[in-house]
């Protein structure tokens, strides 16, 4: 695809993953890049809500985007076309992102001179959430078709977020989806998590996320 | 909950899990088990659809019905409601289940006195695919909401199963989800996957697959 560089990732080598994610985290922070490893399931909207944040925040900050998957280019291909950079990585195979993976991309990215860099990490709601990144802020979505009771059944995953981003809130009436539930069921996870109702396809609630999510970068 | 029982899993331990799988399918095989291993994302509808196959089939087969989670026992509650054998299988944080972990189900369930054992496995699109469970059968569910393009993102997935459904039928006036292209998807992936599309809110489709799957089951 024009534009977009695929990076095949490698095995990371290093004993601890948490000791790299804590070494990766204080490199960006001295260079003042902010880092968002955004999670969810397959198909639950990280790339249009991903297009909406950068289209809401591309004049403010500038954006560097690595877009993880198994296999295929689909995603990096919409996000090229923001004007942002965005490199796409491979995981062969593999299921998550851990510390020494991200730090292949940032540097692939050439993350020096981002203000913001978003990883949007393998769709899947188990394995992303036992590894720890090095991000500064784990942020994921919950579809409205998904259903409330995700919470329930992934709870790894709810407790590293930060922020918990509802999306598809446009198809509300067409699902038995309860929202008041979903917020307890969250909190009962992660008590400190930021809850967003948003609609990435109408554009509802991303002006929220988007303010939330500056202030963040801002006091980085 | 009444009438569940949960077992907590243990890793496996043997060296090569596709000898293991296979000596499981062999040992199934032998007692006249079809063994249905059943994956999809998470909120994909598996539990519903479960519940409807169970429905269908009830009458005419001895089911039993493993429940994998990470956590919780939301979905073996329902399945025990239809009556059939029911047992909550949690994999301590792990992201899939493999023959080892398949077999202490089964033994669990004691397997030897039914026609039809089935195993919703964890949610998640991309580990289970890469673990043999030692099932006769392998199927899938793709739900509207997640998007055509899944087979080009998460290939293996749909590479391993024989059946692939296609959920929620019922709500595709509100999304962007091209039918047609789907299938094509799914084909290019595997040429032999039968595809179905349902809605297991409503019931329409699952008549086909069920009879596909009775077909399967008969000349097992």
């Amino acid at each position: 695809m024009d534009g977009v560089r695929i990076v095949e990732l490698k095995k990371s080598v290093f004993e601890s993953n948490d000791r790299e994610a804590e070494k990766l985290r204080d490199e960006l922070k001295e260079k003042g890049v902010f880092l968002l490893n955004l999670m969810s399931s397959p198909g639950s909207g990280k790339t249009t809500t991903l297009l909406r944040t950068i289209e809401a925040l591309k004049a403010k900050y500038r954006i560097g985007v690595m877009e993880a998957d198994i296999d295929s280019d689909v995603d990096a291909g919409k996000i090229a076309e923001t004007g942002v950079r965005c490199i796409q990585l491979h995981t062969g195979g593999m299921c998550h992102l851990d510390a020494g993976m991200t730090r292949q991309g940032m540097e692939e990215l050439t993350a020096k001179d981002l203000d913001l860099a978003i990883l949007e990490n393998v769709g899947n709601l188990v394995c992303p959430a036992e590894f720890d990144t090095g991000a500064t802020c784990n942020a994921m979505i919950l579809s409205v078709p998904e259903g409330d009771d995700k919470p329930l059944k992934y709870p790894l995953m709810f407790t590293v977020c930060d922020a918990v981003m509802i999306n598809k809130i446009d198809v509300l009436p067409y699902f038995d989806f309860d929202m008041e539930r979903c917020r307890q069921n969250i909190l009962m996870r992660n008590p400190k998590a930021q809850i967003f109702p948003v609609s990435a396809k109408t554009g509802e609630g991303i002006s929220e996320w988007v303010k939330w999510l500056e202030g963040r970068i801002d006091r980085k």
